[in-house]
């Protein structure tokens, strides 16, 4: 029952296995060997054009080094005020982009409200050297709240990104989770609507460590080979992650993960719903499920070794939280089985 | 005969086999689980004493973060002029340290000469702005030059660091072999001759991905931990690194790769020497191995198969270097067999 | 007529007569000359105390250092959301901070509220490295909005600062005009109370340039020393700076200067509530005046040759503007006549 | 006899007039007042094109915002070893560019010599991201020696900044000195030669403070406007520059008070030359003078309040310098009069 975070997982056997396919033998390093390659390949054929594909350790890192492809003096970027970029990274978008700042746009559930957006962007005037200039707009699929943007969303962010000649980028550290929930091609998600850079996580959805930017962009390719390497992000012996992403793709085996995964939310939001200490705070999309739960049933839920964490009320949240109660967050993966989200739906209707 | 680098090799089967028996059941994430923790236990266990260990995804970030610890304004650190730190990490150490600057100190073959150190750090007064100021000495064990500084080399070097009140880090991505070459352990090599931050790499002694940098300063070790974070190199399935060092060190797996390695290296440069088309450039004493060898040769050894690069002439080599041949690297590995090494010398001969 | 702005105001007569006082002859550059030390003395004899004083170029060099002086890997900066620093840097602090993040406190009329500083910095728990940590708390004296904070309210802040151990900065860009707003000492309102570095300017207060950083926590002395030189803020001829402070402090010119500028505020802000097309917006404590006026009215006024601005709402105004008026800021220097005002006065009124 | 450095002189008496022309009446602030705008079109005058200026407050960052305004990922800019931007900046091109090397490159007496120049450049193959990429070349002109590129040094130097598209940066903190040397236009030595971007520095050839970047790049300019805002070096009454350019440039000021401080510098050397006790190391072509002295002499010389520094061996430098002496610089500035030369010089005669 840890449904703590889809980082407490270790590696799909799959991906694990490919490991032991590719540890033997020897290939060129840094990225530039036959199994390198033909991933960059997957990925063009996956996104139906052709992309550029750069390894990296950590979502963090995806996220910052995107940015500061894009970044000029006084470079400001809009995203969710709940994004990632901001809550979780340790002003590395800060550090590394080499001073830009990221300006907090508000949206109900994680999802970026374009009116807002607009709102934001529009109060910098072109010439205005005092109050910086906009630079980029990031927005995450799925959200840090579980929900997804709509494919219109997507569009309706995009046209303001583009009118203010912004470049678009998606923190997609649950890109597939996103993906299955819309039922979407990986073209249609992203550069059919404008995206222009990508962080494409596998680490969540089963691997070890596989994360790129996927850049559609590829007049910023040869910017981001430097960025990269000078960000300390290149591995040398990048089979390892090469290795991992071909497993990711073979079979599709991606797309049937995040199925599982976002099934086992589903799943474990009914159990939620149905109890009649907790419910349901809002409708979960992908694979993050945020209850509101009678806190003396909690202790006993914590007690018989369920592992999930407090939350803080998102912007747009209304609903009801009793002086008894709190909000809290359960996410789901690979490694979540049906007997264990039964185990704890028993828990909570005892 | 893949002698191109060391990092061309894939992983070692006993530590690529690690990651299947970690790859289940769930753990804490960004390196706060119990196999996290045992094996910062063994580090400290390995060095005698207490350390503070944090895993990075590269050796240059461990190199870059290790020197950035240690930054101030106007900031200089000294290392050897043939440091990957100024040849090979396109800038990352002045980017991620904020701006500080890397002072080549000249030496024979890869060692830092102890009396160009304290001429180049004594020439920065205490007190002028203009010139910046001093703020570390690195020194690279084995060097990059495939020979290593003796613990008497380390504590002359030491001991200016030291009247300077500089940190002493050491870059060493091949510690193991340097180790072995010495016959010295791991505190001898380092804390015990007063180096206070260390980059310890694996990947190039058979793992696929374990960097990590060591800490001997513990009063460091905050800043160390929200630098790491800030550079985005925290793994959030920080057990996949965890896992890899975990074998590296069981039964002394490390010591016996890089023994293996050395004398494989050793072997070659026996051949090397014998063959009439070739000389060894100077001894090796790790798992690097340059020699002058007659460039039509070279040509036919690689129609052959054989991978290893052209070298530039390092400071201090003064051998002669005829019209007709060039200078060249040959690495080897946990990867390289004893048959390989036999069929490379067989075609030197022939 | 012209209350566009007080850096639209020359300089005071008798600081620019001092800078003839000193052009002739030799003296030491950057900043070792006697004048620049007789200048630091008096600094130290205002502040009733052994300050270290840095002269810089600009107010924003003054604020941006002063933080940077305290940032830490992942540091947050607490300011009023309409702080300078904020609203109007460009994102310096950020950039030369090398990824400081600053973080806005909302507070009625440009003052920063205790209440909402203590919760956002009891937010960011210690030890975690995801949130980065907060490392300085900044406040405005006079505010952006012409407002001032009591000694009270500075006690306050600085009582949350230390209590979370971080250091309290204030942005002094209109530190006169707050000290006789207040009929306060230096001392009083700065290291009394728990500031330990200020952004002591004098270029709005009748000054050609003179902005310097006015330390109370020696300790960071030769840090600061470093960084303003590596910020590329150290002048050469500096005695051009010292010649403006000395005529500054002299006979208490500053402080009469602003008592000026004050008063002269006051008298606009008198005319500004009598006339039937406009009101105060707030009452102003300082130099700068904000008032409702009617859309038509100030057409006219600018016709007439009246130089002032459009401004934005502030957070916690709540006055009504009618769908024909617009809020407006008017601001006074040395350079202020009664005549000019009354002037001003006489077009409101016609 | 204050020869320690042009900077210990204060403004010429011309300069500091202008300053009292402009202290009254109120002036748009930032930069977009009437005077910055006349200054402007006057250097666009002066230069027979369009130019772009930006005022600053040091050489410094005149200097290094150049560089980084063409700064990129990995960015490594070559400057003469003994360049200031190297030797006297703090490590401020590092810093404020966001990370960017230098890369020294040899030359005789200051001159930086176009074959090392080509061989430092070649070295960095386009694609290898492990050495990082060549951003840009810097010459002074005249430089840290005393000394001056022929028109014929900067063609050489620019065609190769040319062929491998790097910008050529001029630091031009003594342009004036410079110029009257050469006996060229201000078009000749810089655009018209290749140099895209310009240090020009008034304050040694006396001005106040009185730097600025001249960029013949017009492309840059919204981003250069952007990047000194956000180095903190945009001046709020940036009128106080505007007039003392403009009085710098009236009548050719400029270029009379360049041809005194050169002409005293000639006096100089030839008493320098002259005297049993002294001899010239290299002539002087600008307004630094550079000799070897009997120690005794210069005790005697100090005593008698002679201001001078002990100077370091420059790069090509093969003259001899006795047990018993020294090398020693002397500049020259418009505040360095016949009668004090010559009152040195019977000293050396003495």
């Amino acid at each position: 029952m840890f449904f703590a975070s889809d980082n407490w997982a270790g590696a799909h056997p799959r991906i694990n296995a490919a490991l032991g396919a590719h540890n033997s033998g020897f290939a060129t390093a840094y990225g530039d060997s036959e199994i390198d390659r033909a991933v960059t390949q997957r990925f063009s054929e996956i996104f139906e054009r052709e992309v550029a594909v750069f390894f990296v350790a950590t979502g963090t890192a995806a996220n910052v080094l995107s940015l500061t492809a894009y970044n000029k003096s006084g470079g400001i970027a809009f995203c969710h005020r709940e994004a990632h970029l901001i809550e979780d990274e340790c002003g590395a978008a800060e550090y590394l982009s080499g001073g830009a700042r990221l300006h907090p746009v508000d949206g109900a559930l994680g999802r970026m409200e374009p009116k807002n957006l607009e709102r934001a962007v529009a109060r910098f005037a072109v010439d205005n050297v005092h109050a910086g200039r906009p630079m980029a707009v990031s927005i995450t699929q799925a959200t840090e709240t579980g929900t997804v943007h709509g494919l219109d969303d997507i569009d309706a962010i995009s046209r303001i990104a583009k009118k203010y000649r912004l470049p678009l980028h998606m923190d997609g550290a649950r890109f597939a989770n996103a993906l299955v929930s819309l039922e979407a091609t990986p073209a249609d998600m992203t550069w059919k609507r404008g995206v222009d850079i990508l962080s494409f996580g596998g680490t969540k959805n089963g691997c070890w460590c596989a994360e790129a930017i996927v850049l559609f962009d590829l007049d910023r390719a040869e910017e981001l080979a430097f960025l990269r390497k000078r960000a300390a992000q290149l591995f040398s012996k990048s089979r390892f992650i090469a290795a991992q992403f071909e497993a990711y793709f073979k079979d599709d085996l991606w797309l049937e993960v995040a199925r599982h995964a976002n099934a086992m939310a589903a799943r474990l939001a009914a159990a939620l719903e149905d109890a009649s200490s907790s419910r349901l705070a809002w409708l979960p999309q992908a694979n993050e499920v945020f209850a509101v739960i009678d806190r003396k049933k909690v202790e006993k839920l914590k007690a018989a070794g369920a592992a999930f964490y407090d939350w803080h009320k998102p912007h747009g949240f209304d609903g009801h939280i009793g002086e008894n109660e709190g909000l809290y967050r359960f996410v789901t993966s690979f490694a979540t089985t049906e007997k264990d989200v039964d185990r704890f739906a028993d828990l909570l209707k005892a």
